[in-house]
């Protein structure tokens, strides 16, 4: 039985206790969000995870990592690095996107060391097997598909994103609407490449209810992906993108009926003014299933700075509902990203989140900032860095910069404002 | 003249003619803007600003950058690296906010190599002269300040922050207020110290007509300091900070009156959900004088990310109104800031500036990311480099990590989504 089918039967599991208690929320509260399809937990049965996690309405926002080999960046022992950077800087959840090197190989290391809930996009298996084995990246059928999706539950693999809203009506929507860029989802334009070669409809979609079978099956949760998203802001929110939302809306509700888990991916690019309306549609249109968005990106012409580009969509988008955030490094548009990047992605997203659960009023999230102003008012150094979201990079700047008089810094340092009050007005 | 004056004499200059071709708008809105005190153009007659700018309502977000030494970094070679960089990165304004050195030959060379318009902090010479001269940083008084304000007008500062608004009626509201930060402006916590030494009330504020006889016969913006903003999101929109509100809206209308260019300082640390609403009490309050906000931080745990939290608040910020950003750097709260700071400092603040004007439908905003997105897709490397907010970094990004196929990058290599869709769908 999967955590929806118990919290169905009104059964409080054990893993729902845990969620409910490290978000500081009642027991009740967790069962009727699984219940309503509000919330869900991904965990696949054949996963021990050290540090599951629940995503949806009423929760903290949480973060993915994505990680993973690239074609052209094969190895597995700089993704493996990203892993445990993106844990130690607290990621909620990693996602395995590697299309180099021994992808089952890589997938069951990561899935070995991630303490937190592994996601992945299966059809880059399919697509990678198809072009190693026919050396046709897109000569693959459903039993392919549905041999991969098989194997990598059996791995423990927690959430899949699965582009089943690529349908063949989805993207005459696309084509009618003159897009600057078309389809920038690596999944989807797989999918879409597919359909047109072989003149056939969506094969996820097409089988959906195969999917679920193996979804319920190992309770793993399903991510319907956007394959349609916007990669401009130019073509936020249009036909296309909207058509698809609607089919993911339908078939979330198949699968819940299915008793499988669910979320729904969001965009992608959008313009500040267009973010709110973008999360009521997903939430209206897909009976509140968590919203997970990759940024969104509020300009195009930050490539070197997206994260912060992102952080700012993200902000505003989780403040507004979404739950869950996909983070976007500095190396998106330009480059397979670092370790460095991996780690300043994760946090820039957790200021992001952080920042909307406030305005969320999420229960105890200002506390972090009143302890963090009342060691600031003390002047106490060492708690400040200890509080600090990267204590290693706070600890650096101060070392880095070492003030004449240790209960200031270098910035305004005998003029200290807090100093000063202290000391001439008793605050 | 001050160029107000002359606006209200219907009178347009060659100023104004400049700053409506820049943005693309028509003279009489400048003119207009001007007239109502919604627009301001820093520029003292005393200094060849090479790139000058106007800051208001329906124009182009502006950007500032702080530079200046300090006491415990009192070179002055970093800080005119700081400008050079500041300027390179296209930051619209810089502020010259030393407290280390000689302040006034740090001042002259900045003054000297800025192409853009240059603000100061004039209590912060007050102060350090004051500690020079009299070993006691707060014996001066009010003909020290009014010498310090005569001599910088006189080498050319084009707009002055005056903390005018830290009056004994605003301190009594600070301290019933049980803040976590009582004051966290340098600025403020001079004069609040000084005020509290000498049982007097704050000079600015007494002597605000004859500091309108300087600004307006060199026709210097008057900036009206935040001297009560909080510095802790726990502290955001109190009583203290609205009270000095009221009091910088009182002293904006007898500064225009006196056709003198002014706007007004704003926080600091907001919580997202309250930021529309700081701005919307600004507007009100000051008769939608422009808006220069810093930041605001979204959230106080940051340090180290600090331009991060603060590009998300002043996204918000300026899509609400806010018309002038002032950076913040990665070392806010933790050191000086380096060269490298001030330059990523510009750029986390120019997105979110551009992020707004998408948003607010600034004339030609979007044309950028729509030239980029076409590069995009038509795999224009060279061109997504130039278009980049930061080309160099985007080059450095593109550079470290060469793909096998020119025509993608390393993050999809062969599945390159919109590589995919041109050669599979036509797209």
């Amino acid at each position: 039985m999967t955590q929806l089918n118990q919290a169905k039967n009104n059964i409080i599991t054990p893993l729902m206790k845990r969620i409910a208690k490290q978000e500081g929320v009642v027991y009740t509260q967790i069962l009727n969000g699984l219940k309503m399809g509000r919330i869900v937990i991904p965990c696949n049965k054949k996963h021990v995870i050290k540090n599951p996690c629940g995503i949806g309405e009423g929760l903290r926002t949480k973060v993915n990592a994505n990680i993973g080999t690239s074609t052209d960046k094969p190895s597995i022992k700089d993704e493996l690095k990203k892993l445990e950077i993106a844990v130690k800087y607290k990621t909620d959840t990693v996602m395995d996107l590697s299309v180099g090197w021994d992808l089952r190989k890589a997938r069951k290391e990561i899935l070995a060391r991630s303490p937190v809930p592994v996601g992945t996009v299966p059809i880059y298996e399919v697509t990678v097997n198809a072009q190693r084995k026919r050396n046709d990246f897109l000569r693959f059928d459903i039993e392919d598909i549905l041999d991969t999706l098989q194997t990598q539950a059996e791995d423990g693999v927690d959430f899949f994103t699965i582009h089943c809203g690529v349908t063949r009506n989805s993207l005459k929507n696309l084509n009618n609407n003159k897009r600057i860029l078309d389809i920038v989802s690596r999944g989807g334009a797989i999918i879409a490449a597919w359909m047109s070669r072989y003149k056939r409809e969506n094969p996820f979609y097409e089988y959906f209810d195969r999917i679920l079978d193996i979804a319920s099956y190992y309770d793993i949760t399903l991510s319907l992906g956007d394959g349609l998203r916007p990669g401009s802001i130019l073509d936020a929110t249009d036909n296309a993108q909207l058509s698809e939302l609607k089919i993911l809306g339908e078939l979330s509700k198949e699968a819940k009926r299915r008793n499988v888990q669910v979320m729904i991916e969001g965009p992608g690019h959008v313009p500040l003014q267009q973010i709110r309306t973008n999360i009521l549609l997903e939430k209206r249109i897909c009976n509140h299933a968590p919203f997970y968005v990759l940024g969104p990106l509020v300009t195009d012409i930050a490539c070197g700075y997206d994260h912060i580009s992102a952080s700012i969509g993200a902000a505003v988008a989780a403040s507004f509902g979404a739950d869950f955030l996909c983070f976007v490094t500095a190396s998106e548009h330009l480059r397979h990203p670092s370790v460095k990047d991996v780690r300043e992605g994760v946090i820039a997203s957790r200021i992001a989140a952080h920042a909307a659960d406030i305005a969320k009023d999420i229960k105890s999230a200002i506390d972090w900032d009143r302890k963090m102003s009342l060691a600031r008012k003390r002047r106490d150094w060492k708690e400040q860095i200890r509080l600090a979201i990267d204590p290693d990079k706070a600890r650096f700047y101060r070392e880095s910069s070492k003030p004449l008089d240790s209960s200031v810094c270098t910035m305004c340092g005998k003029y200290c404002s807090i100093k000063v009050s202290e000391e001439c007005l008793g605050n």
